[in-house]
C-alpha cells in the first residue's frame, strides 16, 4: 500500500491511503489512538484559533482527542456534535450534513445542553480533515441557530478545494489511483 | 432534574440523572466537551495503572478524550476500538458485546492494523464507566485473540458490581426512579 510522510510539529508519521470512491486514494489521518501526533497537530493548531473565540465545536470522531487538547492548551472551552441520537439527548439539535466526501448521507446530532453553550458565542469549527467542506457547514448551522456566529474555521489537514475560508495546518494530496 | 455531585481532583461537576431502563436513573458522565475534567479524572487515574502494562486498550466515544489524556500523561500508548465498521478498515476483528446496561446490542470492530499493536502485549482495559463489565469482557476477547494478556481493568466510575476486578475512582449510586 502507498504511504504518505506527513511531519506535524516534532512528529512524522507514514500514513496509509485508503480508497475513497472509483478513482482515487487519499490517506488516511488518525489521531485516535495516537496521542503524541494528536498533541503535535494541537500545539501547531493553538496558532490558527482566531482572535475573540469563546468556544469550539467539533464533531465525533477523529477529531476528538484533538479538540480536547486544543481545548486544553488554549484553556478555551469546546462542544462536540455526534452522529448519532443518544438516548439521554434533551430537545437535541438535528442538522443534515449537505455532501459527504465519500458519498454517505449523516445527519449531526447535538444535545440541547451542549447546543445552549454556543448560545450567542463566536464560535471556530474545528476538524480534522476538511475536503468537501460539508461536516463544517452542518456545524456552521448549528452555531446560527443558537445565535451565535462563526469566528473561523480551522483544521489540521485540508483535502482538494473546500469553498471555506479555512485555516489548517497542511495539505494533502489526492492520489490517483495506480 | 436531580443532579449528583462529583468530586475528581481539584474538579467538581454536577452531573444530571438520566433514566436507564424502567426502574432506575443513572448519573450521566460525559467527559466529552470538557477538557478539564478529562484531565483530572486522566491524572487520578494515572495511580490506577498495573505495572508492566505495555499498552492501553479502549472504546470510542465518551472514554476516548480520556484515554488520549492517560496515555499523553502515562507515556503508554493507546488503541482504540469502534461501534462501527469503517470503510477503511482491513480485515477487523469483531466482537460482540454480551450485554448491555441498557439492553441495547452492540458489535465492537477492532481495525486490524490496531489490532496488531495489542499482539503479545500486557493490555489494560480503559473506560469511562463500567456498569455490568460486558463492554470489558468484548474488549478482553480482542488481547486474547491477538495472543496478548490483560494488565487489569480501569475506570473513572464504577455503577453496580460488575463481576471484574476494577480499579477505579469512585463509585456512581443508582438512584431510585422518583
Amino acid at each position: 500500500m502507498d504511504k504518505l510522510s506527513v511531519t506535524v510539529g516534532p512528529v512524522t508519521r507514514d500514513l496509509p491511503t485508503i480508497q475513497a470512491g472509483k478513482a482515487e486514494r487519499v490517506p488516511l489521518v488518525e489521531f485516535i489512538g495516537d496521542s503524541e501526533f494528536t498533541n503535535a497537530a494541537a500545539q501547531e493548531m493553538l496558532a490558527l484559533i482566531p482572535e475573540g473565540t469563546d468556544i469550539l465545536l467539533t464533531v465525533v470522531t477523529n477529531a476528538l482527542p484533538l479538540t480536547h487538547e486544543l481545548s486544553d492548551r488554549s484553556g478555551i472551552p469546546y462542544v462536540c456534535a455526534r452522529k448519532k441520537r443518544r438516548t439521554y439527548m434533551q430537545s437535541p439539535l438535528i442538522q443534515d450534513v449537505p455532501s459527504m466526501t465519500l458519498g454517505v448521507h449523516e445527519t449531526l446530532w447535538l444535545d440541547g445542553p451542549h447546543a445552549e453553550r454556543l448560545s450567542g458565542k463566536k464560535v471556530a469549527i474545528v476538524q480534522d480533515v476538511v475536503a468537501s467542506g460539508g461536516t463544517a457547514r452542518a456545524l456552521t448551522r448549528f452555531v446560527e441557530r443558537m445565535g451565535g456566529s462563526v469566528s473561523g474555521y480551522m483544521a489540521a489537514f485540508r483535502r482538494g478545494e473546500p469553498d471555506l475560508e479555512l485555516r489548517y495546518l497542511q495539505d494533502l494530496p489526492k492520489l490517483a489511483e495506480g
